[in-house]
């Protein structure tokens, strides 16, 4: 039989709940448990089973490892969240803002450890394989998180820096996730390169859309508030694509509108103003579109059956469609 | 031929300065480069080679773990100065002062992955022993901080916590350290888990080594102001013996001197004086010779030619004799 994605998802829901994170001192431990069941959409670990799944592998040994993802994942957003001062994780109150920031770093320190912990679990003839994967994704991540912060107060982002950044910050987990489940059920080496470039497509893509719904979105659909990258003034994809298309006048529109003391729905208003003129919505929707396309590229050229493969279409579809 | 403790760890210092720590971004990168030739003793590099040298393995095949477990000791410290707030590390600025907190947690994080990265290059037939190893103790690492941490506004803590947290805070990582350059050089189960033992009470005696020095070293050798532990109210293996062992009047005593306006002297005389009412000082270096005995112990059992063992021996009198 084949696993959709909602049903591997639910297993990983499932997993970690039962999952023992408690330990001594509390003070480090509890933060774990709180953070790793505040929920989520459970997208990387989901991915490291249909990986496994689609190279007919053993999807209870591939666990450990979609686990592993899903700590390091969750590792990242409590240190993440010290850094951005985000007081709020997933309608919860962030580890930092509960406790302390100390408790926050120390406990995000401990998870990155059961996240290798976890990976160690995995099938012991790929280990080093896995470890190496796994090694450089930690650091892409952090070298994203970086270009993030630098970018607030840099000028002159290009959009090919910003989609360089979003690849370190966001898609190179997911194709991490992929290819450590490739890897346990034993894919060979052509088809675990392929299966990584398919979920770094998708996590460019799925960014994009990101920043696409951001300011596209229908207010009713959507959870935040539209428009929100615009008003504090955030270098998406959009604003880049803009900047990069603009002429001297709509730059100095742009500027403006982000400098003065312009109320937040004019500077929404002012902004969607210039995006229309230079067509940045359906822009936006091609570069997503071709990123989409080459990752199922990608995955057509996987020896596997399409039954195994269709999953996979199908969580990459959802991601595209969603609304919010 | 056979190295001392010396020359090994001149070897570690000069391939700390020629690894290349640069990457980008700078404000990653540059902090890491900047940490790892802030300088130190090397202790824990150094015990990984001389673990190697004993059991007749490669040193340069060593070097990578000995270095793994360098850049983990330093991220520990990256991380630990921004929680302790400590501006000064090794007599420059820590790096979030010279930087700030963000850079500090994330090129800790770094630094954390970087020390994977180097384990990730020791013998492959016992990576699974060694990722074990090191997993465990940059967990009870994280421990021991925490509960360092928590002893600061806990009442009752007994000397028997304060010796479980000084061995996860210090000890766990020279023990692996040393157990890191023996599976490296193929040692037996026994001898590795004897190296382990070894480390363990070595690093306890180092640690209450550290605690007597603050309180009876010269002040023309020690570096720091004798009686510090004493002025910023530190329960120390000295501090919590004496309360165990004063009567009611001295644990008044020991009480008004740390929570009246006395001055420091004041604090530091009043306080030296119950401390050889109770004989502190003896009962210290008994403690401390205690570990040692049983460090020596472990190493007499270990299956090696006593000349492999003589740097090891060395290099813990060297520990324990020091006066600063």
């Amino acid at each position: 039989m084949v696993y959709s994605w909602e049903e591997l998802s639910q297993q990983i829901e499932a997993e970690v709940n039962k999952h023992d994170f408690s330990g001594k001192p509390a003070e480090l431990y509890d933060p774990i448990g709180y953070t790793m069941t505040l929920g989520g959409k459970r997208i990387r670990p989901t991915l490291c089973l249909l990986a496994a799944q689609l190279f007919s592998g053993d999807l209870q040994k591939a666990m450990n490892l979609a686990l592993a993802v899903e700590v390091f994942h969750n590792f990242t957003l409590v240190h993440d969240d010290i850094m951005d001062e985000a007081p709020i994780r997933r309608g919860k109150p962030a580890v930092h803002a509960k406790w302390n920031r100390d408790v926050a770093i120390l406990s995000g320190d401990v998870m990155f450890v059961q996240a290798y912990q976890l990976l160690a679990k995995g099938n012991p003839e790929k280990l080093s394989q896995m470890l190496t994967v796994f090694n450089q994704t930690a650091i892409e991540v952090c070298e994203g998180q970086q270009f993030d912060m630098n970018f607030e107060t840099q000028t002159g982002v290009q959009v090919s820096d910003y989609i360089e950044m979003i690849r370190l910050k966001t898609a190179v987990l997911l194709a991490c996730s992929l290819q450590l489940g490739a890897f346990e059920a034993g894919a060979s080496e052509k088809d675990a390169q392929l299966i990584y470039e398919f979920g770094e497509k998708i996590g460019i893509a799925f960014q994009i859309q990101d920043d696409f719904l951001d300011c596209y979105a229908k207010q009713e659909d959507f959870g935040k508030r539209v428009g929100g990258d615009i008003i504090s003034n955030k270098k998406t994809f959009l604003m880049l694509t803009a900047l990069e298309k603009s002429d001297k006048e709509q730059i100095e529109k742009i500027k403006s509108l982000m400098s003065t003391g312009t109320t937040d729905e004019q500077k929404v208003a002012g902004v969607l103003e210039v995006y229309n003129e230079l067509n940045i919505s359906e822009v936006t929707k091609t570069a997503m579109q071709a990123y989409f396309e080459e990752a199922m590229l990608a995955l057509d050229k996987i020896e596997a059956t399409s039954e195994f493969k269709q999953p996979l279409v199908e969580l990459a579809e959802m991601l595209m469609m969603r609304k919010k």
